[in-house]
């Protein structure tokens, strides 16, 4: 199954009076890496709702908080595939710091009619890219 | 000139490490204002769109700075209407903690045709409302 | 167990691309709802770190997305206690939108030295609070 | 005067229910932009606080806004010292996108005491950096 990884800086926008990256910040970074990760396949959702007429939505996010991400961090995010099904898939997402892990992030994504919002067939040319 | 006021609490989300409420979400603050003062005169930004094919958007702002607002802090912002052209409005905001000024925020917006997204004229019952 | 709901807006800042409330501005909302529903108990954040030299960090957060909140939707969000041990506690969160389910989530909320970030007991006085 | 630019992506996190870029998160990109120019002169912002007992705080900011910045963009942001004096510094920062101005902002910083949060001298091996 595919797997990407990249890094994100912790900026102060990501922090909080607590001094660590904010909890629903992970969220985000867990999103840029997707998106990322779907960029490096040659995936672009602007394509995706203009010319195939569908989005990817999250209906599940599961989060394990292991250790804090501090400001000017920077940190590891990966995205793994672990499951495709014909109108869904499974995402596995691990956030490091020197090999430290920080968090675990599970997420489940459903591909919708861009009208309907539906669930909709994973188009086969992304279903290829995400099953290889 | 119409002139409203509300008040909205920091929350953890809000704040950053060090330990204030962070730069850019005084601005989210005065747009949730701006919004509360719009729908307080009946004026629905969503129906705009809808109805009237028009939105607002934010071509400047200046902001100062006076003194920080904290977690858990009760914020006062207040909205007024200081100048209002055929395609535009500039609004005058103060966020207050107990009288004490924290920030001053001056704000010009234009209505924009929401296909186009060039400017377009300010429609005559919203005027009459921001005018009064 | 305790149980609290209160209201929020949703405005511009909580919206994405997509029209709907952004994934991860669902924790933001649900972490205002558990400080209001402390502060409801008078149970003040920020002087848990100031007298008890503690503070509450999520270590589990499972959402389950059932339908996307929208622009201006004033969104009730509820908070229940649902288990209570030593050093942590789970709280059950439900989005509703007249009636309708939105998403729920479900936090493991961990009390710990705010010093040593390890877990520390919850003080009596709050354990009382949230278990009657 | 240093000047420096830098690349950052926009994501749905960024954009909001107007499919643009949301008007307060030019500030985080400008943050960063700051943050990374400081970083590239080798100043730590964390070091700062914990060496030499000071930190930067935003007094001003006035922002024209010109052109959106639309998903999955990849948004030029430059950073320019335009003036320094003793306790505080201007910055000027352009927003672009394929040559294409976006956005301009000038902001004010002051260098504060960590503890008083009065202003402060800004030390002189950083004076020196920032006036090249």
């Amino acid at each position: 199954m595919p797997y990407y990884r990249t890094n994100y800086r912790v900026y102060y926008e990501d922090t909080d009076a607590q001094s660590v990256m904010y909890y629903a910040n992970y969220l985000k970074f867990a999103e840029r890496a997707r998106t990322d990760f779907l960029r490096n396949l040659q995936i672009s959702q602007t394509d995706l709702v203009k010319k195939d007429n569908l989005f990817f939505v999250v209906k599940k996010c599961n989060i394990d908080y292991i250790a804090p991400a501090l400001l000017d961090d920077l940190i590891e995010v990966s995205v793994e595939v672990t499951k495709l099904s014909n109108t869904s898939l499974t995402m596995q997402q691990v956030f490091k710091k020197n090999e430290k892990t920080l968090a675990n992030i599970e997420v489940l994504i459903v591909c919708v009619d861009a009208i309907s919002i539906r669930p909709k067939r994973i188009p086969e040319n992304i279903r290829i890219l995400l099953n290889v």
